[in-house]
């Protein structure tokens, strides 16, 4: 089987190949799993007009063939449906509903939990064209400045902790949140790490953590993919501390 | 097939016939949903003894003919391995991972929120000699008075609302949150309901929110088993409110 023709536009920094959203980056492994590659195109918030073929404004866009697909979940559902020979994203249509859970799970829950820590951090990665349209929107979600938001740092690393509380307590007992092999709840959870891991130096793990320990079994899945992702430059991250 | 030999040990309140523990609860909608019949025994926090032969001191504890089992998700597991033709709490191995998590979730993120409204309510339910264990252990962990712990309630039902987010969401595109039936994931997240329902006069969902029609179908399952659940006295749930 060839290639099949697929684009996926991409959020971008500054630097074109720092490629760090973490809806994204859920889409990214969701292609890795399927074995599917993709022309990966740099797009900027500043960008709508070049993703309007798809009725909205956000990214990931997944172009198949004649189709376009937008929003993380709904490109998985597709690559599914459309790829039922490659290997399953869920494993059987039971776990779909409850893959659904995490992933929504992940997005209202751990998503701000990670944000409270590295959205300065996200802020001083963006190309200057999208810098105003991310402070402003973020600084509206969160009733608060960027540098006022991840002030509080110990607290946020506490609460992200708390946060984290169940996925902890499952990978207790079996390597992957889907259980033996990953699967999209895994990538869905990945990605907010992979949004960090590219944006911040900030370690949100302890080294013991039994999640630190999923975290590079991810890294390392696909050849290395992930971990071989292009991360901020170590200055721009070692000066954004708040004084 | 005739009835198999079970029996489960089940919290009570004064009132034997009030069986108000959420884990319970899982256990009730889990042998249910496999159309078991179970003798059910009335157990206090003060019965230790009674249930020593499960080598450790909560319930709910199914006995399973020569084997006892303990803690609401080893029950469930144990049910979908012994009667697997009967109808299954998961649907595949796929998805009792992913249960696993949803679970986990409802323990540790839902009833801490739900505890912080009702647990005085809970509390007022038991009976005398299991009233200064129950005081002493939940005072000792919310590191309060059971008084002052649910007196700021407005703000607990608004963090139980923040809680409930990815449950929401997830139950706008499906019935239940195992999908098109309901399963053993929803009955984990049901049973945190059902310590509401039994032993507090609070209503934690508003009648328009989606989270209430989908309680309602929980209600009316298995020939509405738990709307038929003995609840505490309206007389002693309205005497209840911090002056």
């Amino acid at each position: 089987m060839s290639s099949a023709p697929l684009t996926l536009y991409e959020l971008a920094g500054a630097d074109p190949e720092l490629r760090f959203s973490p809806h994204c980056w859920k889409t990214r492994m969701a292609l890795a799993h399927k074995g599917l590659e993709s022309q990966r195109i740099a797009w900027r918030f500043s960008d709508k007009a070049r993703i309007a073929f798809s009725r909205q404004g956000a990214v990931p866009v997944l172009v198949d063939g004649d189709q376009s697909i937008s929003d993380s979940w709904r490109i998985a559902l597709h690559l599914e449906q459309r790829y039922p020979e490659r290997p399953s994203l869920f494993g059987s249509r039971d776990a779909i509903a409850l893959a659904g859970f995490v992933n929504r799970w992940a997005d209202s829950m751990l998503l701000p939990a990670v944000a409270r820590i590295i959205l300065l951090d996200v802020y001083e990665q963006l190309a200057d064209e999208d810098r105003e349209y991310f402070r402003s929107s973020r600084e509206a979600h969160f009733g608060t400045s960027l540098e006022q938001l991840v002030a509080p740092q110990a607290k946020h690393l506490e609460q992200l902790r708390q946060v984290l509380a169940p996925l902890r307590q499952t990978l207790k007992g079996q390597p992957f949140l889907a259980g033996e092999a990953p699967a999209y709840a895994d990538y869905s959870v990945f990605g907010m790490f992979m949004w960090a891991r590219c944006t911040s130096g900030e370690e949100l793990l302890a080294p013991n953590d039994i999640l630190h320990a999923w975290r590079e079994r991810l890294l390392d899945a696909f050849g290395g993919l992930a971990r071989a992702a292009t991360l901020a430059s170590p200055l721009e991250t070692g000066a954004r501390h708040v004084q």
